[in-house]
């Protein structure tokens, strides 16, 4: 049947698409388990960040291939989109659109920066985001990446451009910069060195230079390390270097060491130091993970932490866990928690 | 090309995942309409619950599987998500995980409860929310699983664990539990006992029991049964009833009856009874439904409904409808609708 | 026709729904660019409406069929839904399901008018709702489809019904009739001829006549026309008149003319009129958009924008793209764009 221009459209369908529909790949990752802080009442929750993404990619010829990936983050708890201090976009986890060659890859849009996607390889609880894991404080020294949208986002750059390069003997660099462009609706103000009649970032203020995030890592055979420095909107600053090592093929220590400045928007104290040393041990299907970190940031009590945590894989795709963690700063908390993580 | 963790990273792939991909299932319902209720503008809305949703399983071997859905809600009058008095969220339908085997299913998350899933089997409009139906209001006897977070989410329990055993000799039970946690930003308090300055549940109030919920029932040939209770976050008690009769393989009977107990946040007259009888009569492509309800809350006038539908199959996924219902209590609201239900 | 993974996983899926399992398929357009304005800061944004759907048609027979659509909008650069002076729904794009025959298509839900749907054949920009195009403002002299739910939908009809013809020798016709529902929580009031204390629209007000749009299409060869008419819920009705012509298999012109009559709701000046005449020159994989358009509000300074676009087709579904437009009103904005549209 012939169509006309407007029911092709109707149908969302250009000509070129339906000659050539991608594999669109959806996929996700769903966790929840049961937990237990000090003076907090049993809690359902989640360990790892759920996600419900979709991707693909277009082969161009010579090499290159466009792509795009789009995801969802959710509490399966409570089935809302991933909460924060203030709320979070639908693609929280990113939305991004580029391109992949022999150059590397570079892309457009919103996600991790190079920093914080390269720091999660030094934790040893991999990056998840738990309280009973180290990259959402400990690992980064505290330091957020976007600090002008709120906290609602700390570790994402939006507006921003990516690159990867390719991967040279075990090299590779990776840069995120941003515009300076504003996407703090609602935000609060930061004072800094202003007062509160005038702040140093009203609500809503463009970044007062290019946020930038840069990561060179290595990787060969049992080692890979890490070197990394970013600059937020509000030009914070902060230094990170990274290392493991596979010990043996079931031992893997992680180390990781960072360096925050807040001194552009902070009166007094604005150095944070952190380190975390870790190691992970697998046994068949489980595998132990042990952490201990500690944030100092100066003239304010320090952060201690420990944990410990097991998982054992029931299938390629789900395992179980159940962690314990120990978090002194002002006060102490114990955090115990068990749960299920499926991926698809 | 050997691909950098962090590559591997960007492109959103575990290497265990990639092997094992998964079949992630896309399925959900478009139901629009046209309407016109006494005293209402004619209007397009919805006759079922509209929803998008994704889900799958993982074969763990051994006769166990891992499984998750993730069911969004909206109105496609609209095109936003499910609207009600609260917002509600992105996973209004469930967020679920879990494990199936020998031993049942057991998930964590957020869903219908098990006296709320159950109960739906005993409405001769089979659970449909449309105001000319009865699984909304009447057959629960107005009573809410989740208060707590306003009336957002009035049948469903966040931060919960659900358990449904296998099915023996036709018999099945089904429970779920929730923890305490708040997870009503916003809603409004509830007095109760209390007054105004000091009510009984402030907004954000915990649980102050922990809210199960209970339902065995049987499925024998023609015969099937329920009998549920539950208790929710303001420890109101429910207790429920119901039956369905297929007389011939044309007619279906199925008579409900529900008592519900607010008297642990109700100052005065806190029972409500409610009862629904209905027939389903199938011919060839169309199926009569025909309802008669009664909501009996104490001290208060009676609700009685009456309802009459008409449901079409164009094919095993779409059907048209047509329906009427009469609803008397202190008004009379007259309503009739029309409409098309597409499964995907 | 090759089908997504996810198509295929579909098939083989839930007992029940396996034997009549549709193809749901997902598609969108991930388009992300790099751009600066007069005045502005450099900012990452979009050209195209950025998109992310799921469809699907179900054969009945008899050369009936059923079909859905839902289509997310969101901003690459930032996660986020689509934004707008007020906030729309998930499914921005379109929330619709119907019937399609040898009659035509029929659909409830919300979506583009009828008029909207069929003006954009008649933009050089091909529709594009970019600063440097014409769809959003100049090819419809500024007209807004929904007043009523403040302009975050300018050309959409919720709660509506479309009807589609079939396209016989080349004619079609395009109908859309929406209820008088309200569905504007907290969009702004429209003083109109009332006053600030009684207004002539309050905030949440129904429309005061049904909104319909009518659109009459011919396509023939070369040869493409539109003739439409639409009403919205203030009453503002617009006139429209397109046309284009392929000259040679190259160069394709194009022509669009529109007068909008706003005095239902506005005390003076109510007549708005807009042309906008363009060029697509194809040259290879190369495509060069050229036009000027015209909107002149009656006492109101005019509105004259000149766009020069160029698209490079990396692929079928992927292409860069670099604009520049110059646009004059009280003030003069400049705007430079370069970036990538990926369609899936």
């Amino acid at each position: 049947m012939k169509k006309s221009l407007v029911a092709l459209a109707l149908l969302g369908a250009f000509a070129g698409v339906a000659q050539a529909q991608t594999a669109v790949q959806i996929y996700g990752i769903v966790d929840a388990g049961i937990s237990k802080k000090t003076d907090s009442t049993l809690a359902i929750g989640k360990r790892d960040n759920n996600r419900l993404g979709f991707k693909g990619t277009d082969d161009i010829g010579g090499g290159l291939k466009a792509l795009f990936q789009l995801e969802i983050r959710y509490e399966p708890d409570t089935g809302t989109t991933e909460s924060g201090p203030t709320n979070r976009p639908l693609f929280q986890g990113q939305s991004r659109v580029g391109l992949q060659g022999d150059f590397g890859m570079v892309r457009l849009g919103r996600g991790l920066t190079a920093y914080q996607e390269s720091s999660s390889a030094f934790d040893p609880f991999h990056g998840l985001p738990t309280a009973t894991g180290f990259q959402a404080d400990l690992l980064v020294a505290g330091y957020t990446s976007d600090p002008l949208s709120g906290t609602g986002a700390p570790n994402r750059f939006a507006n921003a451009f990516f690159y990867n390069s390719p991967e040279m003997n075990g090299f590779q660099v990776n840069a995120t910069v941003a515009t300076k462009e504003s996407n703090a609706v609602g935000a609060p103000a930061i004072v800094g060195h202003g007062t509160i009649a005038a702040p140093q970032y009203a609500s809503g203020s463009e970044a007062s230079a290019n946020p930038y995030s840069f990561s060179a890592t290595y990787n060969n055979g049992p080692v890979a390390a890490m070197l990394a420095y970013e600059r937020n909107g509000v030009e914070t600053k902060i230094w990170d270097i990274g290392a493991s090592f596979k010990a043996t093929n079931e031992l893997k220590l992680t180390a990781n060491m960072a360096r925050q400045n807040q001194s552009h928007s902070v009166l007094a104290n604005p150095i944070t130091k952190a380190f975390v040393v870790g190691a992970n041990y697998t046994m068949g299907s489980g595998k132990i993970l042990a952490g201990y970190g500690q944030k100092s940031p100066d003239g304010v009590v320090k952060t201690k932490e420990f944990s410990l945590g097991y998982e054992y894989s029931l299938s390629q795709r789900t395992y179980l866990y159940v962690d314990a963690s120990n978090r002194k700063a002002a006060t102490t908390v114990n955090m115990y928690q068990v749960g299920v993580n499926h991926s698809f």
